[in-house]
Protein backbone atom coordinates (compact mmCIF):
# COMPACT_ATOMS: atom_id res chain seq x y z
CA UNK A 1 0.00 0.00 0.00
CA UNK A 2 1.82 3.21 -1.38
CA UNK A 3 0.00 6.57 -0.89
CA UNK A 4 1.06 10.11 -1.34
CA UNK A 5 0.12 13.16 0.33
CA UNK A 6 0.81 16.41 -1.48
CA UNK A 7 0.67 19.74 1.47
CA UNK A 8 -0.68 23.10 0.16
CA UNK A 9 -1.77 22.79 -3.35
CA UNK A 10 -3.14 26.24 -4.20
CA UNK A 11 -5.21 26.14 -7.65
CA UNK A 12 -3.26 28.99 -9.38
CA UNK A 13 0.14 28.53 -8.82
CA UNK A 14 0.34 24.93 -7.97
CA UNK A 15 -1.87 23.12 -11.08
CA UNK A 16 0.31 21.77 -13.13
CA UNK A 17 3.20 20.79 -10.83
CA UNK A 18 0.71 19.38 -8.49
CA UNK A 19 -1.23 17.44 -11.90
CA UNK A 20 2.57 16.14 -12.31
CA UNK A 21 2.93 15.16 -8.96
CA UNK A 22 -0.44 13.14 -8.92
CA UNK A 23 0.69 11.58 -12.47
CA UNK A 24 3.76 10.60 -11.23
CA UNK A 25 2.25 8.79 -8.03
CA UNK A 26 0.71 6.86 -10.54
CA UNK A 27 2.74 6.24 -12.93
CA UNK A 28 5.44 4.85 -10.03
CA UNK A 29 2.93 3.07 -8.01
CA UNK A 30 0.81 4.90 -5.66
CA UNK A 31 -2.57 3.87 -5.18
CA UNK A 32 -3.80 7.36 -3.40
CA UNK A 33 -3.24 10.71 -4.03
CA UNK A 34 -4.04 13.22 -0.94
CA UNK A 35 -3.86 16.66 -0.81
CA UNK A 36 -4.61 19.51 1.54
CA UNK A 37 -4.64 23.34 0.66
CA UNK A 38 -6.96 24.55 -2.05
CA UNK A 39 -9.81 21.92 -3.03
CA UNK A 40 -9.19 21.45 -6.90
CA UNK A 41 -12.17 19.97 -9.07
CA UNK A 42 -10.11 20.91 -11.80
CA UNK A 43 -7.20 18.25 -10.98
CA UNK A 44 -9.10 16.03 -9.88
CA UNK A 45 -10.46 15.62 -13.38
CA UNK A 46 -7.97 15.74 -14.72
CA UNK A 47 -6.46 12.91 -13.14
CA UNK A 48 -9.80 10.56 -13.29
CA UNK A 49 -9.52 11.33 -17.09
CA UNK A 50 -5.92 10.11 -16.86
CA UNK A 51 -7.49 7.04 -15.46
CA UNK A 52 -10.04 6.54 -18.19
CA UNK A 53 -7.58 6.43 -21.22
CA UNK A 54 -4.77 5.18 -19.43
CA UNK A 55 -6.71 2.22 -16.94
CA UNK A 56 -5.83 2.01 -13.20
CA UNK A 57 -7.35 3.52 -10.60
CA UNK A 58 -5.50 5.75 -8.22
CA UNK A 59 -7.55 7.46 -6.03
CA UNK A 60 -7.46 11.49 -5.67
CA UNK A 61 -8.71 12.99 -2.66
CA UNK A 62 -8.75 16.30 -1.18
CA UNK A 63 -8.39 17.02 2.57
CA UNK A 64 -8.47 19.61 5.23
CA UNK A 65 -5.37 18.74 7.43
CA UNK A 66 -3.26 16.25 7.18
CA UNK A 67 -3.06 15.33 11.06
CA UNK A 68 -5.83 13.14 10.59
CA UNK A 69 -4.65 11.11 7.78
CA UNK A 70 -1.25 10.92 9.38
CA UNK A 71 -2.54 9.34 12.36
CA UNK A 72 -4.96 6.96 10.74
CA UNK A 73 -1.25 5.89 9.14
CA UNK A 74 0.45 5.55 12.23
CA UNK A 75 -2.74 3.40 13.94
CA UNK A 76 -2.75 1.15 10.96
CA UNK A 77 0.95 0.25 11.48
CA UNK A 78 1.76 2.44 8.28
CA UNK A 79 5.25 4.55 7.95
CA UNK A 80 5.76 8.26 7.48
CA UNK A 81 8.63 9.67 4.80
CA UNK A 82 8.56 13.06 4.67
CA UNK A 83 10.82 14.40 1.42
CA UNK A 84 12.71 17.09 2.32
CA UNK A 85 16.31 17.96 0.83
CA UNK A 86 17.66 18.84 4.86
CA UNK A 87 16.65 15.36 5.09
CA UNK A 88 19.42 12.41 4.92
CA UNK A 89 19.96 10.37 1.55
CA UNK A 90 17.62 7.85 0.45
CA UNK A 91 20.34 5.72 -0.42
CA UNK A 92 21.28 5.23 3.39
CA UNK A 93 17.62 4.00 4.30
CA UNK A 94 16.71 2.25 1.18
CA UNK A 95 17.01 -0.97 2.21
CA UNK A 96 15.12 -0.67 5.23
CA UNK A 97 12.19 1.33 3.06
CA UNK A 98 11.69 -1.65 0.91
CA UNK A 99 10.94 -3.80 3.36
CA UNK A 100 7.86 -1.46 4.68
CA UNK A 101 4.55 -2.68 3.48
CA UNK A 102 2.82 0.62 3.83
CA UNK A 103 4.27 4.02 3.47
CA UNK A 104 2.95 7.69 3.36
CA UNK A 105 4.83 9.62 1.16
CA UNK A 106 4.56 13.42 2.25
CA UNK A 107 5.87 15.96 -0.43
CA UNK A 108 5.89 19.52 0.85
CA UNK A 109 4.05 22.48 -0.61
CA UNK A 110 4.95 26.46 0.01
CA UNK A 111 6.08 25.79 3.91
CA UNK A 112 6.21 22.70 5.94
CA UNK A 113 5.34 22.90 9.52
CA UNK A 114 7.78 21.33 12.05
CA UNK A 115 5.30 19.18 13.20
CA UNK A 116 5.69 17.20 9.72
CA UNK A 117 9.25 16.93 10.53
CA UNK A 118 8.90 15.61 13.80
CA UNK A 119 5.46 13.54 12.98
CA UNK A 120 7.87 11.47 10.04
CA UNK A 121 8.84 8.24 10.55
CA UNK A 122 11.82 9.49 7.93
CA UNK A 123 13.33 12.70 6.55
CA UNK A 124 14.25 11.55 3.66
CA UNK A 125 16.61 13.84 1.22
CA UNK A 126 16.84 12.72 -2.71
CA UNK A 127 20.09 14.71 -2.44
CA UNK A 128 20.32 17.80 -0.39
CA UNK A 129 19.87 20.66 -3.19
CA UNK A 130 16.64 22.59 -3.76
CA UNK A 131 15.15 21.14 -7.14
CA UNK A 132 11.42 20.00 -7.11
CA UNK A 133 9.02 17.47 -5.19
CA UNK A 134 7.96 15.75 -8.21
CA UNK A 135 11.80 14.78 -9.24
CA UNK A 136 11.85 13.82 -5.52
CA UNK A 137 8.71 11.59 -5.43
CA UNK A 138 9.89 10.19 -9.33
CA UNK A 139 13.38 9.00 -8.27
CA UNK A 140 11.87 7.97 -4.36
CA UNK A 141 8.67 5.85 -6.01
CA UNK A 142 11.48 4.12 -8.39
CA UNK A 143 14.01 3.42 -6.50
CA UNK A 144 11.64 1.74 -3.70
CA UNK A 145 10.01 -0.49 -6.48
CA UNK A 146 13.24 -1.34 -7.90
CA UNK A 147 12.13 0.52 -11.32
CA UNK A 148 9.28 -1.81 -11.03
CA UNK A 149 6.35 -0.23 -10.73
CA UNK A 150 6.81 2.15 -13.82
CA UNK A 151 6.72 -0.77 -15.87
CA UNK A 152 3.23 -2.87 -14.48
CA UNK A 153 0.38 -2.70 -16.77
CA UNK A 154 -2.26 -0.90 -15.85
CA UNK A 155 -5.83 -2.68 -15.96
CA UNK A 156 -8.48 -1.27 -18.29
CA UNK A 157 -6.08 0.95 -19.85
CA UNK A 158 -7.85 2.00 -23.08
CA UNK A 159 -4.27 3.55 -24.76
CA UNK A 160 -1.75 1.02 -24.61
CA UNK A 161 1.97 2.20 -26.28
CA UNK A 162 3.98 -0.37 -27.31
CA UNK A 163 7.96 0.86 -26.70
CA UNK A 164 9.34 1.89 -29.79
CA UNK A 165 13.33 2.70 -30.79
CA UNK A 166 11.61 5.18 -33.29
CA UNK A 167 8.61 6.75 -33.06
CA UNK A 168 4.91 6.68 -31.67
CA UNK A 169 3.08 3.26 -31.38
CA UNK A 170 0.01 3.60 -29.29
CA UNK A 171 -2.87 1.25 -29.86
CA UNK A 172 -6.55 2.39 -28.83
CA UNK A 173 -8.50 -0.53 -26.88
CA UNK A 174 -12.25 0.26 -26.94
CA UNK B 1 29.71 16.38 -19.97
CA UNK B 2 25.69 16.54 -19.78
CA UNK B 3 23.55 18.97 -21.35
CA UNK B 4 19.97 19.15 -21.34
CA UNK B 5 17.36 20.54 -23.94
CA UNK B 6 14.33 21.55 -23.25
CA UNK B 7 11.96 21.91 -26.43
CA UNK B 8 9.07 25.11 -26.75
CA UNK B 9 8.74 26.96 -23.43
CA UNK B 10 6.01 29.21 -23.11
CA UNK B 11 6.74 31.96 -20.43
CA UNK B 12 2.89 32.21 -18.60
CA UNK B 13 1.97 28.22 -18.79
CA UNK B 14 5.14 26.98 -18.18
CA UNK B 15 7.46 28.89 -16.14
CA UNK B 16 7.35 26.22 -12.92
CA UNK B 17 7.73 23.16 -14.67
CA UNK B 18 10.82 24.84 -16.79
CA UNK B 19 12.29 25.85 -13.11
CA UNK B 20 11.63 22.57 -11.41
CA UNK B 21 13.13 21.35 -14.94
CA UNK B 22 16.23 23.42 -14.92
CA UNK B 23 17.12 22.82 -11.38
CA UNK B 24 16.81 19.21 -11.68
CA UNK B 25 19.06 19.20 -14.58
CA UNK B 26 21.41 21.39 -12.54
CA UNK B 27 21.01 18.58 -8.90
CA UNK B 28 21.15 15.50 -10.58
CA UNK B 29 24.46 16.55 -12.39
CA UNK B 30 24.00 18.25 -15.91
CA UNK B 31 26.49 20.88 -17.22
CA UNK B 32 24.36 23.08 -19.09
CA UNK B 33 20.40 23.62 -19.98
CA UNK B 34 19.24 24.99 -23.07
CA UNK B 35 16.03 25.81 -23.99
CA UNK B 36 13.95 26.70 -26.97
CA UNK B 37 10.51 28.63 -26.99
CA UNK B 38 9.92 32.03 -25.40
CA UNK B 39 13.12 33.45 -23.81
CA UNK B 40 12.65 34.10 -20.10
CA UNK B 41 14.56 36.09 -18.48
CA UNK B 42 13.06 35.36 -15.22
CA UNK B 43 13.66 31.71 -15.68
CA UNK B 44 17.23 32.38 -16.31
CA UNK B 45 17.68 34.83 -13.13
CA UNK B 46 16.06 32.35 -11.14
CA UNK B 47 18.81 29.87 -11.73
CA UNK B 48 21.48 31.72 -11.68
CA UNK B 49 20.30 32.89 -8.10
CA UNK B 50 20.31 29.60 -6.94
CA UNK B 51 23.78 28.95 -7.85
CA UNK B 52 24.88 32.46 -6.32
CA UNK B 53 23.42 30.81 -2.89
CA UNK B 54 23.39 26.82 -3.85
CA UNK B 55 27.33 26.75 -5.53
CA UNK B 56 27.70 25.37 -9.04
CA UNK B 57 27.34 26.88 -11.87
CA UNK B 58 25.24 25.45 -14.51
CA UNK B 59 24.96 27.33 -17.69
CA UNK B 60 21.53 28.28 -18.73
CA UNK B 61 20.74 29.22 -22.62
CA UNK B 62 17.92 30.35 -25.30
CA UNK B 63 18.50 28.96 -28.17
CA UNK B 64 15.63 29.99 -31.30
CA UNK B 65 15.71 26.35 -32.53
CA UNK B 66 16.75 22.92 -31.56
CA UNK B 67 18.54 21.95 -34.88
CA UNK B 68 21.93 23.53 -34.56
CA UNK B 69 22.72 22.44 -30.69
CA UNK B 70 22.11 18.70 -31.97
CA UNK B 71 23.81 19.07 -35.17
CA UNK B 72 26.80 20.51 -33.18
CA UNK B 73 26.56 17.98 -30.83
CA UNK B 74 26.44 14.99 -33.14
CA UNK B 75 29.88 16.74 -34.81
CA UNK B 76 31.61 16.55 -31.18
CA UNK B 77 30.96 12.53 -31.11
CA UNK B 78 27.79 13.22 -29.06
CA UNK B 79 24.82 11.15 -27.93
CA UNK B 80 21.37 12.71 -28.69
CA UNK B 81 18.85 11.27 -26.16
CA UNK B 82 15.10 11.83 -26.30
CA UNK B 83 13.04 11.01 -23.12
CA UNK B 84 9.41 10.61 -24.18
CA UNK B 85 6.57 7.98 -22.59
CA UNK B 86 6.59 5.98 -26.52
CA UNK B 87 10.37 5.08 -26.50
CA UNK B 88 11.88 2.20 -24.97
CA UNK B 89 12.71 1.73 -21.36
CA UNK B 90 15.78 2.75 -19.71
CA UNK B 91 16.58 -0.16 -18.34
CA UNK B 92 17.34 -2.04 -21.46
CA UNK B 93 19.54 0.89 -22.54
CA UNK B 94 20.96 2.11 -19.12
CA UNK B 95 24.44 0.20 -19.20
CA UNK B 96 24.71 1.41 -22.95
CA UNK B 97 24.22 5.00 -21.80
CA UNK B 98 26.23 4.99 -19.69
CA UNK B 99 29.60 4.45 -21.21
CA UNK B 100 28.90 7.67 -23.61
CA UNK B 101 30.86 10.91 -22.22
CA UNK B 102 28.50 13.27 -23.78
CA UNK B 103 25.11 13.09 -23.46
CA UNK B 104 22.26 16.07 -24.94
CA UNK B 105 18.87 14.82 -22.92
CA UNK B 106 16.14 16.15 -25.38
CA UNK B 107 12.83 16.51 -23.16
CA UNK B 108 9.41 17.70 -25.07
CA UNK B 109 7.01 20.72 -24.63
CA UNK B 110 3.60 21.04 -25.78
CA UNK B 111 4.19 19.25 -29.36
CA UNK B 112 7.32 17.29 -30.24
CA UNK B 113 8.40 18.14 -34.26
CA UNK B 114 8.74 13.93 -35.44
CA UNK B 115 12.20 14.94 -36.74
CA UNK B 116 13.14 14.75 -32.71
CA UNK B 117 12.60 11.30 -32.66
CA UNK B 118 14.84 10.58 -35.77
CA UNK B 119 17.46 12.78 -35.53
CA UNK B 120 17.94 11.27 -31.54
CA UNK B 121 20.52 8.24 -31.15
CA UNK B 122 18.10 6.85 -28.22
CA UNK B 123 14.25 7.07 -27.55
CA UNK B 124 14.15 6.36 -23.76
CA UNK B 125 10.64 6.13 -21.93
CA UNK B 126 10.87 6.12 -18.26
CA UNK B 127 7.38 4.18 -18.23
CA UNK B 128 4.88 4.30 -21.09
CA UNK B 129 2.76 6.12 -18.82
CA UNK B 130 1.81 9.81 -19.00
CA UNK B 131 3.88 11.52 -16.03
CA UNK B 132 6.31 14.63 -16.06
CA UNK B 133 8.68 15.67 -18.40
CA UNK B 134 10.75 16.46 -14.55
CA UNK B 135 10.21 13.63 -13.01
CA UNK B 136 11.59 11.45 -16.45
CA UNK B 137 14.58 13.69 -16.56
CA UNK B 138 15.11 12.93 -12.28
CA UNK B 139 14.65 9.38 -13.35
CA UNK B 140 17.35 9.06 -16.04
CA UNK B 141 19.70 11.33 -14.74
CA UNK B 142 20.05 9.74 -11.28
CA UNK B 143 19.84 6.47 -13.17
CA UNK B 144 22.84 7.73 -15.20
CA UNK B 145 25.15 8.51 -12.67
CA UNK B 146 24.06 5.11 -10.27
CA UNK B 147 23.07 8.08 -7.61
CA UNK B 148 26.00 9.89 -7.35
CA UNK B 149 25.40 13.21 -8.90
CA UNK B 150 23.08 14.18 -6.48
CA UNK B 151 25.24 13.88 -3.72
CA UNK B 152 28.47 15.64 -5.26
CA UNK B 153 29.39 18.24 -3.41
CA UNK B 154 28.76 22.02 -4.99
CA UNK B 155 31.45 24.52 -5.43
CA UNK B 156 31.29 28.22 -4.00
CA UNK B 157 28.30 27.29 -2.26
CA UNK B 158 26.89 29.64 0.39
CA UNK B 159 24.58 27.33 1.50
CA UNK B 160 25.63 23.71 2.85
CA UNK B 161 22.99 21.90 4.40
CA UNK B 162 24.10 18.80 6.84
CA UNK B 163 21.63 15.76 6.21
CA UNK B 164 19.45 15.33 9.38
CA UNK B 165 16.67 12.61 10.35
CA UNK B 166 14.93 15.46 12.42
CA UNK B 167 14.76 18.92 11.22
CA UNK B 168 16.64 21.47 9.22
CA UNK B 169 20.56 22.03 9.33
CA UNK B 170 21.94 25.15 7.37
CA UNK B 171 25.19 26.51 7.66
CA UNK B 172 25.31 29.74 5.94
CA UNK B 173 28.96 30.29 4.46
CA UNK B 174 30.26 34.08 3.31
Amino acid sequence: MLAVLRLSHRVFRDKRISTHLALTARAFGADEFHYTGEHDTHLEGSIERMCEDWGGNIKVEHIESPWNLIQRWKDLGGTIVHLTMYGIDLTDKLTELRRKDKLLIVVGGVKVSGAIYELADYNIAIGNQPHSEVAALAVFLDQISGSKARKRKFENAKNVITPSEEGKIMEKVE
